[in-house]
């Protein structure tokens, strides 16, 4: 998707301002001319970006969690995910998200992809990893962090995506990236925990 | 997921704050009472809810833009959507949208189910419907959109997700709720459309 190509869709940055800042969101609303030369605002949040990980159990099964989304008002079924620190390597980001939120420890690690998940108005990207070679061990809580680590076939989660139980979107392309390496169709690249 | 079974991982409202209103951003900082007990912040969009169309044409082509996307600073490959009106049906927006961006009309329209896509910071729902019978016509864009209308098969957005040229969340999420109604595993229920 080259620029060239693309010169009669781009915007191009006028002026950046952010209009607000607080202990998590970053919003900026930045001035910007289309490509007809018309210019207009584009509000947006600026993310740190953040890892979602799939951990297969011996059994086939799969770690996840229930957690409070305060934005639904209600508990999701997610796969474990978590913000990148500054600094922080995707892959870095994934252990330790996993080894807090479930305790689990994996011996082997594969990159999927990345999604991006409000292109609108957030520069958010989700990289996915598939974690196998679990330990089980005790998770460590960020304070003010309450979850309960579940497991699920993945027929069970197919099933509750279905019927509309599940509606959490890097979940749901879990799914996706799953079922297709299951089907030998999007192969993973497996390395060691370093 | 019941709220009396949750009671351990719910958080309750404590005061309320809109701290930033845009001209599409709605962003609000909340008092929360964590299940302990003790008090943090939530901050988070309000979003008023979108729609995403996956086009089906009689040949089994999909029909997707093309467009800028300025967080992400690219052009990504999308299905058709956009925010819902206020007081406006999903459907309504739908039949909308798809008419606005690409000019095609449908006779069938099947409602697939929700996506949420930020749960972490944003109130967003994406409802997803399938549109077929499809009749071309003239797109009517809003001023300041800009977008190329472009069409695929589904093995060529398949093999474009696998490779990691799209990523975008609620199209990924298109791609595995067609290939589970292709196969048989996800049933829709069409309607005329109204």
């Amino acid at each position: 998707m080259g620029s060239e190509r693309d010169s009669h869709l781009t915007e191009a940055l006028v002026s950046a301002e952010q209009v607000w800042l607080g202990r998590f969101l970053d919003v900026r609303r930045d001035t910007v001319a289309l490509p007809d030369g018309v210019q207009t605002s584009r509000e947006y949040i600026v993310h740190p970006g953040a890892v979602m990980v799939l951990p297969l159990l011996a059994d086939g099964h799969l770690v996840m969690e229930r957690q409070y989304r305060y934005p639904m008002g209600r508990v999701m079924l997610e796969f474990p995910a978590g913000k990148i620190d500054a600094g922080e390597a995707p892959l870095a980001c994934a252990m330790r998200e996993l080894a807090e939120e479930t305790g689990y420890r994996a011996k082997s690690w594969a990159h999927a992809g990345i999604v991006h998940n409000a292109i609108a108005y957030s520069t958010e990207g989700i990289e996915i990893w598939f974690a196998r070679d679990l330990t089980a061990g005790a998770a460590r809580l960020d304070s003010g962090e309450f979850l309960d680590v579940v497991t699920h076939s993945t027929a069970e989660l197919e099933a509750m995506c279905a019927s509309g139980e599940v509606t959490d979107a890097k979940t749901l392309i879990g799914l996706l990236w799953l079922q297709k390496w299951q089907a030998g169709q999007w192969p993973l690249v497996w390395q060691a925990a370093p």
